[in-house]
Formats: C-alpha cells, sequence, structure tokens
C-alpha cells in the first residue's frame, strides 16, 4: 500500500520554526530509540513512540506539517531503495510463490475476518465494514523492514518471504484502495478499472528495472568518462523520484518505485542475457556509500511522523463499543497475518517470525482510516478504532518478533 | 546577510509533482553543471543557470514551492556547516583583521553608491535608494564558497580572507535590513537597538562555538559508550539545526549558526585552556563522512533555487530608465566589491580575486530586494533593476574569478 506520508493534522509552520521541528524530531527518535535498544525493545518502536510523545497523541508539541509529511515520504522512499539495493533478488524469485501465498491469506484473512465482524456482528454499514476490512489487510513495509534490520534478521529466508510478501501486499492495499474509492463513489465494483490497473502495476514492475538499469549504465559511463562521482549521489536520488513517480503514475505507491529502482542497482541484479547491463562496482559501492548517511538522516523522520500521525486522543477509552470492537478486530488482525506464516512450509519458529513480521500496519493502515473518515464511509467510533488497532499491531509487532526470533 | 530560501513565486505543489520536480532540479543541476564544467565555467553557475531556465524567467516549469524553498534553505545550511567544518580556524584568526576591512569596504562602498546613485541621480525616494543600497552589500556566501571549492583555492589564504569577510557582511546584511525594517515603518533608525542586535550576535558568535563542542563532547562520550556510530549523521544535523535556530533568536541569520557549528565540530578546534574538548577523530572523521552525501545531494537545491527565484520576466528591457540605473548600480556593484580586494596586502591577482570572490549576491541580493518589495519601498522599476544587477554580478563573479585565479 501507499506508504505515503502518514494523515493526520496539516498545519503551515514557519521555516525556523520547522527546522526546530526537525531537529527535536531527530533527537527525540535517536534518544527513544537508545532507550528502547537498551531494554531490548527494536529502536524504530522508539521512534515511533517518540512520535506519539511530540504529537497530537500526548504534549501536541509537533504538528504534522506538510513539511515534515514530504520528508518523511523523502525518508520512506530512500529506505525502500536501500532496501531494493541490499535485497537478494535470486532468493527472492525463489521464494516468490511463498511471498504470493502469505500476501494473499495475510490479506483475504484479516479482509474477510474485519468485514464480518464489523457487518454482521456489529452492523456496521456495508461500506464503514469495507473499509475497516481494508485497513487490516495494510502491511507497513517500512516498519517491517526496520524492525528485520534492527533484529540483524534481515538476510535470513523467513525475512526475504517477508520483504517479497509485504511488496505484494503493498498492491494489494493500492488496488483495494482503488476499488473501495470507486465503490464508495457508484456503490458498484469496477472490476474493469481493476483489472486494469493490475496490469498496470504488473507491466511496471516487468518493465522499470530493465529501463532504470539501462539508464543507470548510460550514466555510470558518463560518470566515467567526466571522472566525477560526487555527482553520483544526486544523480541517483533523482532516479529513484523519476522511478517513483513512474509508479505513482500507473498507480502503485510510490515507495515501490523506489523499491524497484533499488532492485535495477544492487549487484545482484545480474542477468545472463544482459551481461551488456553490468555496472561497474566502483559506482554501486558509490551508490551506497552515497544513499547509507541519507537514509540514515532521513528515515527516523518517517518513523517518528508514523507516531505523529496516530491520535489517541480521539479515542474514548471509556465507551464499552470501543473496546469490544477494537478487541475483536485487534483478535482478527493478529491471527489474520499470523496465519498468513503457516502457509510456509518450515518450523514453527520461522512461521510465526513471518507471521508477526507482517503485523504492523503502521501508516498505511492510517491511510485507510484517513481516506474512510474523508468520504464519510466511516464514523467518528470506526475511525478511533482502527487508529487503535493500527497502534496495537504496529507497538506488538516489533516485541512479539523479538521474542520469536529469539 | 539571511541566506533564506530567495523570495519568488509561492506555489503549493501535491507531493508526487514535488518529487517529480526534486528529480528534475537534481538531474539538471547535474547536466548544467557538467556541461559548463566542460566549456570552463564554474559548475555552480550551471546549477543556478538550470533554475533561471527550469523557472519563472524562461520555461515556467517548475514554481518555487515551499517545499523547494525548505529543502534549499537545508542544503545552504548543511553547506555552511560543512564550510564550518573544513574552515581552518587558526587561519581565520589570523586573517581576521584583513577580513573584516574587506567586509567593511565591501559593504559600505556599495551601499554609498548605491544609494548616491538612486537618491541623488535618479531622484529616487530615500527608503527606495535605502534598500538598493542594501541588497548591494550583499554577499551570497553560499555561491563564493562554491566557487571557490569548484576552483580549487577553498584553502588559500585569500579564500580564508574571503570566507571570513563574507561571515563578517552577512552579519552587516542582517543588522541593516532589521535597521531598514525599522526605518520603514517609523521613519527613524533606532540606534538602541541596531546596538543590541550586534551585541547578541557577537555574544552568541563568541559563546555558541564552545557549548556546541560541549554538546558535542557529551554526545560523542555516549555514542563511545554504547558503540554506536550510525546516529551521529542524524545527530549532528539535528545540532546544526538547534544551533541554526538558536542564531536565527538572537537575530541572525541561521546559516550562521550552521557555520559556528561547523566550526565547533572542526578537526582544528583545538584550544590550548580547553583539552578537556578534545573530540574523538574517529567521531569527526564519521560526521565528515555522513554530512558529505546529503551536501552532495540538498546543497544543488539551494543553488537551482537561486535562479527559480529570479523572475527575468519581471525586467522592462525596452526602458532607457531601466538600463541607465541598471548600469549605473551594475559599476557601482562591481566596483565596490573589487575596490574591498584592495584593502588588503599582496599581489593584483590576490586583490582581484577577493573582490571578484565577494561579488556575487545571489539570493540575499534577492531578500532585500523582494522586503523592499513587500513594504512598498521600491517600486516595480527598482525591483527590476535589482533583480538584474543580482543576475549580473552572480553570474559574471564566479567567470572573472576563474580568469584572475589562473
Amino acid at each position: 500500500m501507499a506508504a505515503g506520508p502518514p494523515p493526520g493534522s496539516e498545519t503551515a509552520v514557519d521555516i525556523h520554526t520547522l527546522f526546530l521541528h526537525i531537529a527535536i524530531i531527530l533527537i527525540s527518535a535517536k534518544i527513544f530509540g537508545m532507550l528502547f535498544k537498551r531494554i531490548g525493545i527494536p529502536p524504530v518502536l522508539g521512534e515511533v513512540t517518540a512520535g506519539i510523545i511530540l504529537g497530537q497523541s500526548v504534549l501536541g508539541f509537533i504538528p504534522l506539517s506538510e513539511a515534515i509529511k514530504v520528508l518523511a515520504e523523502l525518508g520512506v522512499i530512500l529506505l525502500l531503495f536501500e532496501v531494493g539495493l541490499e535485497a537478494d533478488i535470486h532468493m527472492l524469485v525463489r521464494v516468490g510463490l511463498w511471498s504470493t501465498l502469505v500476501a494473499l491469506v495475510g490479506a483475504v484473512v484479516p479482509f474477510a475476518g474485519g468485514f464480518v465482524v464489523s457487518y454482521y456482528i456489529f452492523d456496521m454499514p456495508m461500506i464503514s465494514a469495507l473499509f475497516i476490512g481494508g485497513a487490516l489487510t495494510a502491511t507497513s513495509i517500512g516498519i517491517t523492514v526496520r524492525v528485520l534490520t534492527d533484529l540483524g534478521k534481515y538476510k535470513s529466508r523467513f525475512a526475504q518471504i517477508v520483504l517479497g510478501a509485504a511488496v505484494l501486499d503493498d498492491i494489494l492495499g493500492v488496488v483495494a484502495l482503488a476499488a473501495l474509492y470507486e465503490f464508495s463513489k457508484t456503490k458498484e465494483v469496477n472490476l474493469d478499472a481493476t483489472g486494469k490497473l493490475i496490469i498496470h502495476i504488473a507491466v511496471f514492475f516487468i518493465v522499470a528495472p530493465f529501463i532504470a538499469r539501462l539508464v543507470a549504465k548510460i550514466f555510470s559511463y558518463i560518470v566515467n568518462k567526466l571522472g566525477d562521482l560526487e555527482v553520483i549521489p544526486a544523480t541517483i536520488l533523482a532516479l529513484v523520484l523519476f522511478t517513483g513517480n513512474v509508479a505513482h503514475r500507473v498507480g502503485s505507491p510510490e515507495i515501490l518505485g523506489a523499491f524497484t529502482a533499488g532492485l535495477a542497482l544492487s549487484r545482484r541484479f545480474v542477468l545472463p542475457f544482459a551481461a551488456f547491463l553490468h555496472l561497474d562496482h566502483k559506482i554501486i559501492h558509490k551508490v551506497e556509500e552515497g544513499i547509507g548517511p541519507l537514509v540514515w538522516v532521513i528515515a527516523p523522520i518517517f518513523f517518528v511522523s508514523v507516531g505523529l500521525a496516530l491520535n489517541l486522543k480521539a479515542i474514548d477509552f471509556t465507551s464499552l463499543e470501543f473496546w469490544l470492537l477494537s478487541l475483536s478486530l485487534i483478535a482478527v488482525a493478529i491471527f489474520g497475518k499470523v496465519i498468513s506464516g503457516f502457509v510456509v512450509p518450515g518450523t514453527l519458529r520461522d512461521r510465526l517470525n513471518i507471521g508477526f513480521s507482517m503485523m504492523p500496519r503502521g501508516e498505511v493502515g492510517l491511510i485507510f482510516a484517513e481516506f474512510g473518515r474523508s468520504f464519510n464511509a466511516i464514523d467518528a467510533v470506526g475511525y478511533a478504532v482502527v487508529v487503535f488497532v493500527v497502534a496495537v499491531t504496529t507497538l506488538l509487532a516489533p516485541i512479539l518478533l523479538k521474542f520469536s526470533v529469539r
């Protein structure tokens, strides 16, 4: 799903205040990250918590301004580019079938469960139930990747299954959101448009890596001619943003375009029939070296912004209806993702690792909630419930995963 | 002077368009930079030219949106931090007297000349003449530093004199702008407030490096304890933004706060009586390594934005009055800075190098023009003239400098 900057309150702030906010965000992210690491919790959770404390839920000190959204989106785009750059393409292909099954089960079960609970048990309108189901299908690929990296499990087989599944889940999410959008306006699902969207995205994912690689090849030829390696980081960032923009135009989330650009530039993008696309290792090394510090600096803004977007104050914790619906949906949200790990052959631990990794809804769940609310498809209680379910699954997943990988 | 993001048209664009704009800005900056380098012109001029072509002057393709202003400002803040980091403090102190003289002469002569030409010869109102004089005092420290770096002259004695003078000129500029602002509202110059502003800025520049160094020391102690060097880039960026914000609060431009933070963290910040402030070389190396790619990526956005801010279409090139005033002021603008180099003992070449380096008004001159226009202190013709003078001095300086350093 489109990991656009998380929705939430929008405020314009002057540039000096903005820079102060960024400084506070960066420092808090690092302090909470370090503290959480000390007590044995993945640092990314510290960064999200920093956002919850600084934001509307607690202190109300830092609004989710437009500029912070832009930086957050830039952060997650760069993060996904780096993920693509370091992905093991051969393993991704080898585990592709399992990734697809995990993505499908992890989308269908929470969607169906969320719909059934909301529509049949809690008597909500059909459109609300559909949006709530949609929100439960989400996986925050950014948070998932960071947790796996924090735990040092990024290179393992299960992590590569999760990575593939999370990417597919993002695509399923954007297709579902487009269909829901259509449905909420016309009360009909346009299968034609949905089919076209899927084909566009599929074509993009097949064609884009080759074009991106070709562009990189031409560019590296020029750079080698001129002997000026300092232009690499900026040019690569431009390529990533271009690919992201094309992805957005075909209807896919921008971050998946960035991921594709990363795959295209990775060391492991070696194809028997495309030896002419071989990239100089010096160039690839420079790409990695230049992008690393950018990710370290900007990505935390994304994780903090997930916390900033959560408004726990919007929740009426004294309402019985809220608790009944929330607890039912949390159960569905956890079960639906955990069960997806069990379609993969392997040890209990591997299966749990996969399920827990797919659990955090993060900003993607919030996008569904925000979208639903803006179309009056879900009411205030439904919105509060989704926010709470997103918060619980996002904060619980890293902790559960930490125990299961041990 | 406050090198805030250059003024100009303000437009909100959606995030996908914005990322496309950033990609185009980065690619154009690199292409024009490389082309200009090929034909022997400093690359920074290519970047500014890319902005002129993409912006309102020619294609009107990329507006100077709020988000691009934020990134531009971030770029120049990081650039000035890096400049501070690499500055030779001992040489800066040794040439301090000459820097001061260059800054004073390079501010007083263009100001007086601009005022006399506008007020006495062209019969403009006093307030307009004062703003035009103010605009001519400016030095774009960002452009100056980049030109010197592009030419490989950054470490030379004359470059350090220029660096010190440009910093002082920025301070003189902000004081002048504050006084002009006061004058345009009350028709009186408040010497008391001006004096206070100067004292605040002076105290900041004396105290800030020590506090920044102390904070860095405490922080590096913690980092060493935890053995986690990846937190350095983000934390340093936070420190730079904090220092910039404090600078802004005392009335100084943010970029000078960033420069001060750079000085504080530099290898050469070694004081006999403050050995306890010694910073681990491993930490300093990590700071340099982490900040470099950030500067390479973000700083070009600043240089392109200077071009985006220039609106050459606002100029009526058929007006005789425009040409008479412009050419007079260009003569004053060039003479006033070139003469400043002659207060320094040295060869003719060194003196010309200093004068030409101080010449580009860049975004700082535009801030004066924009400020003057927003208070109705200068009319449309006056504004167009200032924009043209800024463009000419900014584009001419790197070329003249290139010939004189040869």
